[in-house]
């Protein structure tokens, strides 16, 4: 454990990282030859990709390896939930400066691991090479338990629009944290580490969902990005969304209104979908709008109006902070 | 096509990126989703991962983006190939800088494309990130068809070692092109854009190979690895071992014994694999060597007696460059 990733070399880091692994029934084959072999009894099999750099996604002073752990997996694997499908196994291709502490490293693969862990699924194998930024590459699988996916595209005009999961509270702990605070402590905790509903995926496709994403840029982008794909519009009502008192509170604080924590903010991976209209849910899911015929409105309104700020593309300079 | 990635942004640039793909059968559901879902119709899917930094695994000014593209693909699918399976998919992780032209990630994407093509893969996702340095973080997906995975751990004393493809013709273009010149072609060719030989995989699988890998990091340090994972000793016969006249000659050019680059070099991504012993092989598989019972010798041995230089460590400083 001590020492830098450096002086343990590629092969010493690679046997500390992957022994401390677990496993589970799916993983035929773990890391260690030239690739993983991991069950996939739907015959088809779920995958997704995601980067995260140092400085832009996560910040080593506001987060720790274990807790960028956490969240690299949970970005991936809630992708995997919100095609309706459950998580099976994640790969890491990860790149460290070679000054890197060995249990920087140790600590983001056991972050991994643990999330991994509450998904189902398995961290089956990866690839480490030494560079300047710490580069964490995550490709999550699962499978689809005979379930057809659940596209972006399927949102139909007369659908109900609900979602399951945390909105806003990443972007309450985002806002908190880089005014310099470190409290209150939900929220920078909601930051850190995410807690995608990854049961709610396969579930709501069990219940006829016709449409569904996790919510990573934020709830009004990413359900444009349903509306595009579907080509109806989506209005949401305000007055169906909760804003939690304490998060209220914090709005004030910061001179926020929080509705655009809640509207705005991504990252808590909270699983959006539409479903047909007479669908009964389970008591978590909240129908906050519905599915509407296109319009010259916007693709996405709150109480049939436009909505100011649509979320934040990632490679342009304005909104650019890490955690974004 | 004009300007920098930084001017697109992140989605016109992904816009850009997957309306270059192409696509095949097993692509249930391409770019654009939360996720891809690609056919598994062995019902368990092999998947490896591996990540090429600019200045560490290639250079701009040794290699098009295009070279890069079919480089980085192959080293994934070759990988696949050598558990034994058929190639169905690949996804990419891409870190750009913002002043990258466009067309340097578009010919990469068309790299990556073509190579995915010969080994009938397809490009099914991946997301795209702006940072310092290019990365580019490969998942490679493929089929079993049935045959069980031909691990690293099979090989058994009186097995003979095997292997199909090219053998140090990277490493010679290494060579030629760090003492500043630009031919042979052929080898800076091979050094650019390495051709595996996909199809012999799930026929070795078929013609029951007890142990196979892809030769990356040098032959002797690949088997190295098989002998390690099968704990047998493998004897090489040098005699067996071809040395093409064009290699010799540019050995001598360059003071350097060619067998070191046959025995040494990587990234030409030949399969090597052992059999039992009364196996006929096809023509394009050349027998180089016997696995012994483990003994006081080295894990893997030329004509009986130890070889010098084992590979390298991709993390040490020494016998670092672009391309190692």
């Amino acid at each position: 454990m001590k020492g830098t990733v450096g002086e343990l070399g590629e092969f010493g880091l690679i046997r500390e990282l992957t022994s401390r692994l677990t496993s589970t029934p799916a993983v035929r084959l773990g890391p260690g030859d030239d690739a993983a072999v991991v069950a996939a009894p739907d015959r088809r099999v779920v995958a997704s990709t995601d980067v995260l750099l140092e400085g832009r996604h996560f910040r080593r002073d506001w987060s720790t390896a274990y807790d960028v752990g956490r969240k690299a997996a949970a970005q991936n694997l809630a992708d995997i939930a919100a095609m309706g499908a459950v998580p099976t196994a994640l790969l890491l291709g990860l790149v460290v400066p070679a000054d890197l502490p060995a249990t920087w490293a140790n600590e983001l693969m056991d972050g991994l691991r643990d999330e991994c862990q509450v998904a189902g699924a398995a961290v089956v194998g990866g690839d480490v090479v030494r560079g300047e930024t710490i580069t964490v590459a995550i490709t999550a699988l699962g499978d689809l338990r005979n379930h057809e996916p659940v596209t972006r595209a399927g949102a139909r005009p007369g659908d109900v629009v609900a979602v399951t999961g945390w909105l806003g509270w990443s972007a309450a702990g985002h806002a908190v944290l880089s005014r310099g605070f470190r409290s209150p402590r939900a929220f920078v905790e909601a930051h850190r580490r995410p807690e995608p509903p990854y049961h709610a995926g396969p579930a709501a496709a069990g219940l006829g969902a016709t449409a569904m994403t996790d919510v990573s840029d934020g709830l009004v982008a990413d359900l444009g990005h349903i509306a595009e794909a579907s080509k109806v519009r989506i209005d949401l009502s305000s007055a169906s969304i909760d804003i939690p008192s304490q998060m209220s509170d914090i709005g004030q604080a910061v001179g926020v209104d929080p509705l655009q924590w809640v509207l705005n903010g991504g990252e808590d991976h909270a699983i959006v979908a539409t479903f047909p209209s007479d669908v009964k849910l389970p008591a978590r899911w909240k129908v906050i709008g519905e599915v509407r015929n296109p319009s010259a409105l916007p693709q996405v309104t709150v109480d049939g109006a436009p909505w100011a700020k649509a979320g934040w593309d990632h490679f342009s300079d304005i909104e650019e902070s890490a955690g974004s």
